[in-house]
């Protein structure tokens, strides 16, 4: 079934220890749609400025993205400059230009309104919420947010966090919104506030399934690690591929059991590994359904016993 | 098999946000033999000092644990003291004294010779050396150290290397030891240096199984995650607690086949999750096989698919 996600789409200018790379593709939704578009059809909602490229446009083709949705306004796109010198694991904020975001008001085309599943991308909760309002009925909602929106934003995020079956964070961003450091217990007060499933994301250790039906004595549903990969080239956008290969798979499903849920963790981290390996989206555009294929199987001897 | 362990056997006193104990039983050797005394016969090679007493003796002997290689020094026993207010992952040392240790030379009683698993546990690599030489032909050694002894006393270090089947650290001392942040290359470098297995431990993230044949494109021969814990008291022992259950494990093994290295990962990040629940070693003197068994269970359907 297919999937409609909103979300930035940007220029990033990036920095790591392997390079750097000037106004690449990037975004959430950018990010999310590519790896997504391995499992299902995806549909996205986004505003980029007149400074938008063919070339840009022709990535999301190539992947048979429905691109549809994105507005064409006034002015420049989304920008956001960073670093990962000191550490691959965090970025550095160099510069972010909101530009046409600052007034974007998402309108969804008739043309999605069949979509079943809903992402929304880590934006600004008012919007976020301004979608899902106007997709009542779909079947499954996810969504990320970031440490800006939990600490300046919260009223309006706590409105989102209500209409969500599934949000995605990392840890800090778990325990700032929960307000306490153990991130179990953390877990049990995000999932209080509205979604049925949490995933907390930890970077290259890889993720953690919470379910509000938690079994006493278990902690969590999940937990899948990260791929021990010899090159990191560029993090920007792993935990935007983890989610679309989450969410990507679950909408591929014929049924959401849990065990689709546990099988989605390790598509997750499958193409979050997958994306850090080049610059931008580079990796996603280079990559096909046979890797993907080969490498959960690598993943899942990596994990499991044998008996 | 039996396992015989040299290392720190202390005085600890240790402040968390859940209280504070003062001088309970402490130490590499006392955390790593309590934990590997559930899967096999356990002899420590120590020294205390005077103050050390029957208490501390029983809580070994409970266990069944061979002490007569604990040898009774003049003058008072290894002390720490350490607190983990701000950070649950990291320890602040408040004092050391090396008291009795630092005068210490390690001898192997005669009843101890027949071990074929030796475990040098984080001490002075040049006592770590001392005990390997005396033991040449176990048949299987582990070893564990720390950031002071990589950083100020390498070359000592790397002789003990050469004589390592299996090396235990953490990702900070194995990226230190080799000189790479890379933890893949890093992993290649330091099993250059001697030890077949290299296990790099991430705290509350689970641990890494590396081999110096590794396959092209797999990173690492296992990735186990740690059980997600409602309630973490203590940290202290965690590390020494895992390699106890997975070198416990692999000598209770009836073969050394990748598949009993892969299931002492298991129990290695299961004893783990249990040491932390209580201050020192109090869950270990309190726990059951039963209970090991129970969450080994409850940690495979965490981290395993069905099908």
């Amino acid at each position: 079934m297919s999937i409609t996600v909103v979300g930035s789409v940007a220029y990033d200018s990036i920095e790591t220890p392997s390079g750097r790379r000037d106004r690449c593709l990037g975004g959430a939704a950018a990010h999310f749609s590519l790896a997504a578009s391995f499992f299902t059809d995806v549909r996205v909602i986004a505003v980029v400025g007149e400074d938008f490229g063919t070339e840009q446009e022709a990535v999301f083709r190539a992947r048979n993205i429905d691109i549809s949705g994105i507005e064409r306004a006034a002015g420049k796109s989304f920008f956001w400059e960073g670093s990962y010198l000191d550490d691959l694991n965090e970025a550095k904020t160099r510069n972010t230009e909101l530009n046409v975001f600052a007034s974007f008001s998402p309108k969804i085309p008739d043309s999605y309104r069949d979509s079943q599943f809903l992402f929304l991308a880590n934006i600004d909760p008012v919007l976020q919420r301004r979608v899902r309002e106007q997709m009542p009925d779909v079947k499954l909602v996810a969504g990320d947010t970031m440490n800006y929106w939990i600490k300046d934003h919260r009223p309006a995020l706590l409105e989102v966090l209500k209409g969500l079956d599934i949000l995605l964070i990392n840890d800090t961003e778990a325990k700032m919104l929960a307000g306490n450091n153990n991130l179990v217990m953390a877990a049990r007060a995000v999932m209080a506030m509205g979604p049925r499933f949490l995933v907390v994301k930890h970077g290259e250790y890889g993720a953690t399934l919470f379910h509000s039906n938690m079994r006493q004595g278990q902690g969590a549903e999940l937990r899948v690690p990260a791929m021990p990969l010899e090159s990191v080239v560029d993090p920007t956008g792993a935990g935007d591929s983890f989610a679309g290969g989450f969410f990507g798979y679950l909408a591929s499903a014929p049924e959401l059991t849990p065990e689709a849920f546990r099988r989605a963790m390790f598509y997750g981290s499958v193409m979050g590994s997958f994306a850090v390996e080049r610059f931008g989206t580079e990796r996603m555009q280079a990559l096909t359904r046979e890797e993907i294929d080969e490498r959960f199987k690598i993943f899942r001897e990596l994990t499991h016993l044998a008996s």
